[in-house]
């Protein structure tokens, strides 16, 4: 059927094209069906969306999206032709998963290869995430899954023998990377540290890092940086490293799902695209984490080295304590003052976070062989303590375009502050991850970098009636007073009488 | 935050606006998050989509679908506010399911409720759809799914007891229906037959009686003419009888699944809107057809009949050969041709046409007491055999605006036709759904009512090398084309050497 071009200006992060609903009944078609559509000597496959009304596409003519337009070369107005393509063979796959079969390695290629290709519409993605979720998938299917996912995208090529460290999230105010990166770059081990915007929190690794730096580079300037100080800490969104991640998250976002096998895969892929030999996993497990109890914990640990086996990466799993945030700040400029006072005065500093810091950071270094089995937390520490650390921060920073002798009074935080105060006499009970993360978001962070929350008491610690627990940060008034409407009907902070008399020290 | 409305008219099927990036990103919000719109003293809730590009919906503009402008009376250039709306609770239960856990019949009467509002985006309607595959429901789930899906409706309100005859479909040239409401109606029961168009098949029994009279009518109307004349064959899509199904049925489309819960409320609650009283359900079984075996179609038999007594409706179900189309006619107008011949005519139709039609149709009069045990289908057919059912079917048709003087060859068939011949002496072994449903639809059917299939060798016929096994019709030769080439690549009928003696007689 030849079709009149009508170039559309939306982003719908699909492949799809638009048509007229009689051109689509003529063609006995529907939505998420099909087409194939030909210009001269070019041809594409696209999904169909329907318009009722003429105003939008008019019979006799095909709404592009500017991609699929820019593909074909095709002009408003010129003709394309249009016919019912194939389903395509990777969706036979999803069905044959859904159906709680096992998939051969080819089979899940190719349903990777599809994703990236915007072969595949949404719901048919979901589709197989929620299958994954339902049956599992054993280790050679994760491995598949990985390894596929590592093919569709770039690689980046390191000598010698890089490291890397990834938390697996959920916990707030985790900016150990920050103090981890520039310890272990500091003697001389590669770390391209790559990591993501948050999702759910109030600030990822990649929005503290974005305070003080730039983020966002090419592969090719990564590797630049890190062959020149030895660590980065950027956004992998930029670098086209397993790509078919970005659109698999994309789906789980609105479901809110996190399916075990695409997660493992996930993050090896993007990992081993990272070119490294030894990798340290955070697992920060506990009540409002995403890991509930040690024996997840342990069995996520088991999955994550038997699959970086297989994948050439010797993995270490850390399981760390999740049951509160890490540290007292939270918000990217928040967290990223924490961080950098942790590095100039690491004996000021919260222990929780310089604690985590300096177990993960001294678990590469054991792994490495820099330092012997059971020393590596102290050399870590040590490190940390010298100024050496400091200084590779600094180098790092200068390196990603930022100010290297920037000062912590200098990191710009919200004009808007709310003190939380303890209505009783008390022991903290609880600092609920949830509701923290809920009042840090609706604060403005992670967009507006000025917001967040310092926390200052945490569970365990003794609080006296009137006693500051928490303040609340925000660039704009209206937001703060969202974030103090959440947090005057949940409990970010319990505070309960004598019940407690000691508590569980990390 | 204020944003001046542009309309857009495009048929989304969703409650959705388009936000330009900037302003989702100060919003905090993604594609898939809600929107709480207030204009004035209106105030309703949209799915987000965001555009990239300024062309469409430039920052501080939003787009509105038709529907949704509509609904809060805002025209172009009007400003409406715009807040982050909370995520329906249904979605909790939705992911409640998706853990595994039994729901509550409040719990499945909100997601009904959310689905029929527009307020849930087809990911979170997939992902329920799915989550009743994977985990399937308990009877109480499914009478509550199928009870609130009731309750979103109309319902027909008819005097006494009324009847009704429902088949799951699957099954190519099923024109039953055609010969089946007449028999009843022709008694003094009252028949109000609603039925839907072809999802997969070349014709729907709404498609087929499309081609005879009109289908679409209200609800009143379509009392009036069961009133009138007993009975009446419409198009329940019109009807606004359980409108959750459509929702549901768009997500399970693209996804090719078909939730044994969702199917029984579905069925049920439709048939339940009709205020019938018994109901006789086709189950056709076999290679090729929605149920594969007898015990599959027993156990499913169960389920409706407990699922009717929980829903005040007598069932009885009827398990029939589905392993190849039924009669010889597939495609609305050749289906209405062969259906009207066949009760003008019974002793020279198809004896599969025959059969079928009278066998259910006894089922029907035994239920209701109008035959003894066993005699039903006797009855059926002497009410077929004596002309009366015919008699009814002309005034059925009459009633819904059609010419009741119709004559078979009156009937427009496609012009453009292709002989597919044997290719060697044999017996027919298949007859295979699948391909015919494909060819079928490839030729045009249903929307082009003159394309199909006539079928003059089926299962266990000896048949002679050039003898022809079918014929396509299409309206178009493109479209004859497309069939042919199907055919050739496939094997709709397959014909095999001295394999077979007898045949499973129907």
């Amino acid at each position: 059927m030849p079709l009149s071009v009508k170039v559309l200006n939306i982003l719908s992060g699909k492949r799809a094209a638009i048509l007229n609903r009689l051109d689509a009944e003529s063609l006995g078609i529907n939505v998420y069906d099909r087409i194939k559509i030909i210009h001269e000597n070019k041809t594409t496959t696209a999904l169909v969306e329907i318009s009722e009304e003429p105003e939008l596409v008019p019979k006799g003519q095909i709404g592009l999206y500017k991609e699929i337009a820019t593909e074909l070369g095709a002009l408003n107005g010129e003709i394309v032709y249009v016919e019912v393509a194939k389903t395509p063979q990777s969706v036979t796959y999803i069905r044959k998963k859904l159906r709680g079969e096992k998939l051969s390695s080819e089979e899940i290629s190719s349903i990777v290869q599809d994703t990236v290709a915007l072969n595949l519409n949404e719901l048919e993605i979901a589709a197989f995430l929620l299958a994954q979720d339902f049956y599992g998938m054993n280790m050679d299917e994760i491995e598949a899954l990985a390894k596929s996912m590592l093919k569709t995208g770039d690689v980046l090529d390191l000598p010698g023998k890089a490291v890397d460290k990834h938390s697996i999230g959920g916990v707030p105010g985790n900016k150990v990377s920050l103090l981890i990166v520039p310890i272990i770059a500091s003697t001389g081990l590669l770390i391209p540290k790559t990591s993501s915007k948050a999702i759910t929190s109030p600030s990822g690794t990649t929005d503290t890092m974005s305070v003080l730096a730039n983020v966002e580079f090419s592969i090719e300037e990564l590797r630049k940086i890190v062959l020149k100080v030895g660590g980065a800490i950027v956004w992998g969104g930029a670098l086209n490293l397993a790509p078919a991640d970005d659109i698999f998250i994309r789906v789980e976002y609105p479901l809110k799902i996190d399916p075990r096998p695409q997660m493992l895969a996930s993050i090896m892929s993007k990992k081993a695209a990272e070119g490294i030999s030894y990798l340290v996993i955070d697992l920060p497990t506990g009540r409002g984490a995403k890991v509930q109890t040690r024996e997840e914990a342990f069995s996520l640990a088991q999955d994550f080295v038997e699959l970086g086996k297989r994948m050439g990466i010797n993995v270490k799993c850390g399981v760390t304590y999740g049951g509160q945030p890490i540290g007292k700040a939270i918000g990217p400029a928040l967290e990223a003052k924490e961080a950098l006072s942790a590095l100039e005065r690491p004996e000021e500093a919260s222990k929780s976070l310089v604690e985590k810091s300096v177990s993960l950071a001294g678990l590469i270094l054991e792994m490495t062989g820099y330092a012997f089995k059971g020393e590596g937390s102290k050399l870590a520490m040590e490190i940390l303590r010298s100024g050496k650390a400091l200084k590779k921060f600094r180098e790092i920073i200068e390196h990603q375009g930022g100010n290297p002798n920037v000062k912590t009074e200098d990191i710009p935080i919200g004009r808007y502050k709310y003190e939380v105060l303890a209505e009783s006499d008390g022991y903290v009970t609880l600092v609920d991850n949830t509701v923290i993360n809920a009042i840090g978001r609706a604060a403005g962070a992670p967009l507006e970098k000025g917001a967040g929350i310092m926390i200052y008491a945490k569970q365990g610690y003794k609080v006296e009636k009137g006693q500051v627990l928490m303040e609340i940060y925000a660039e704009r008034s209206t937001k703060l007073q969202e974030a103090i409407s959440i947090c005057n009907s949940s409990r970010p902070i319990v505070v309960e009488g004598m019940l407690l008399s000691t508590y569980p020290e990390f």
